[in-house]
């Protein structure tokens, strides 16, 4: 039973377990800095398929495939899929899905997803709905940059407030029993509005709404940046970065010490001309391989972990919409 | 705390209880033979927007606001906000859900939303999460033909297998306490695959979904048809109602007298050219809030409620992938 702890957040008596944690990347993310924390990662993004679509369904499916080998689990021992990603209708999660043959929630809260996944994956856990609960999220450069923007073949000029879709998946099994890091706080977010309509600087549109959750969480808590190793968020860059510290700075917080950003690290700015930094559902997703690591080695011993989320479409973009973001944040910390 | 019954279902030891239910419609809804039991309806599709998706977010608003209204309910009593849409990215979803200003989790299960909606407010109300949840689910006639199909404006003939998309959304408040009628158990759909690749026959390509949700909440209890008042689904539509029956009566189950599809309830067959009926993620959403009035009245005591969706993308259809089904069955008592 979660106990609610403040306005947005519920914590838990006995912590979410994180039995295994899964990450496959394609070729930037394979000449990265974070190369080592990835499972798997290969020099085809389209990964054997016929199109960069399929290839983020297979991407997602071998996430999952590797999260459950890695928790010596069978797809029959999970009682829930929690997943979404970028693709219009969540398609690359639903095609992935489906060869698992288990119940399926499917998400949308954009590159916020992974953190959406693993927020409710924690209720149906807690609430004994089941033993294990897989939890994935997935993007793709290809796939993204032809759905919201241009043709790629049309070579256009990004500005550098734009941020790369990261091609890749991430996916982490939840469980009750275990002895893996643990998820023991959930603060959820609103979305959050900051009349951003640049579709070329998400991570403008983002970082209200990581302000706010980060915000929220030490309310509800009694905490401050302080008590934790690291704070990260998902891919807010390097201009969505900056705005989040105007924006702590003026409700007289400041957590630029201790935060990072997986955007940030997951490129890197002087090798890779990945602009405002890396994004996509699976930015954090699969980030989280490198922080999960660093947890089980009891390196880190409290974290936050809050992926963030631009919310829009093409049809809202045209139509003069607002760009809003949403962020959801988890407290994780290891057994050390 | 849920306790897990069989592969597939939870059950509550106290029921989660639906403390109010809305619902907002369009044109052909109103002129529908369910048009009493909708809470509001305008014979403005546009709903005095500009645009017919920001017109489905507005109608979605609305729903929102009715369920709280009849709930006397403020948004600040709400704990989470669960919906989604058909819109790429559940857009209308999230413009709809940004003015609560209440934490925000974006769902997408096709027009399975609402049943997907109501699921897991059900854990976060079970689980200790918030005093209250608020599910929606919309869709719009115009917005979903733009995106999905053709432009109205061709004036496209379509053949009698389609559906025709419900304009308008639902909404549902969960509550931990209350004497309404209340969710008693849940069953979880998994994705299934028919190898449909007609995006005119969606009603063929859930109903294996359907069927296979039915089957397993059965099995789960240990019952049959007979132990219930009814069994609806979201919106298979005849065709695939049809179809239903055949998967079923090969398993040696005969649901057909006890069988409602809300795509067949919603409209007229006879005067309202709808083909194979009404669809999308608001048909079942709207079409509770009757359900909801003959359990309030004690008419139904027992039903199960399995919105349908299919799965797919233009993309995907246009690459030859398969259109896949899922549902999500929601067992439903009345207090009387």
């Amino acid at each position: 039973m979660a106990e609610k702890t403040g306005l947005y957040s519920v914590k838990f008596k006995e912590g979410i377990n994180i039995k295994s944690v899964s990450s496959v990347g394609g070729t930037k993310e394979a000449e990265g800095p974070l190369s080592k924390a990835f499972d798997i990662t290969t020099n085809d993004n389209l990964y054997g398929e016929k199109s960069w679509e399929k290839a983020e369904a297979k991407f997602l499916k071998k996430a999952f495939d590797t999260a459950l080998e890695k928790g010596t689990l069978t797809p029959k021992k999970i009682s829930y899929v929690l997943a979404g990603d970028l693709q219009n209708q969540t398609a690359a999660s639903c095609y992935a899905a489906e060869r698992l043959h288990i119940p399926f929630f499917g998400l949308y809260g954009a590159c916020s997803t992974f953190g959406e996944s693993l927020s409710l994956g924690t209720a149906l856990i807690d609430g004994g709905w089941g033993e294990y609960v897989l939890c994935g999220a997935s993007s793709h450069f290809c796939a993204a940059e032809k759905q919201f923007r241009f043709p790629l073949e049309l070579g256009s000029q990004r500005p550098q407030t734009a941020t790369t879709t990261v091609t890749g998946a991430g996916a982490a099994v939840l469980s009750k029993e275990g002895s893996e890091p643990q998820i023991t706080a959930v603060t959820t977010g609103r979305i959050v509005d900051l009349n951003i309509t640049d579709a070329n600087n998400m991570g403008a549109a983002m970082a209200g709404a990581a302000a706010e959750v980060i915000l929220n969480h030490f309310k509800d808590f009694g905490t401050t940046a302080e008590d934790y190793d690291r704070i990260f968020t998902g891919d807010l860059g390097y201009v969505g970065s900056e705005l989040l510290y105007e924006l702590l700075y003026e409700k007289g917080c400041d957590i630029k010490a201790k935060h990072r950003d997986c955007g940030i690290m997951i490129y890197d700015k002087d090798k890779q001309d990945t602009h405002s930094g890396g994004s996509g559902c699976a930015c954090s997703a699969m980030v989280f391989s490198h922080i999960y690591k660093k947890l089980l080695t009891g390196e880190y011993k409290k974290i936050l972990f809050a992926p963030t989320g631009a919310l829009m479409n093409t049809t809202s973009i045209s139509q003069g919409q607002n760009i809003m973001g949403i962020s959801h944040l988890l407290k994780i910390e290891s057994r050390g």
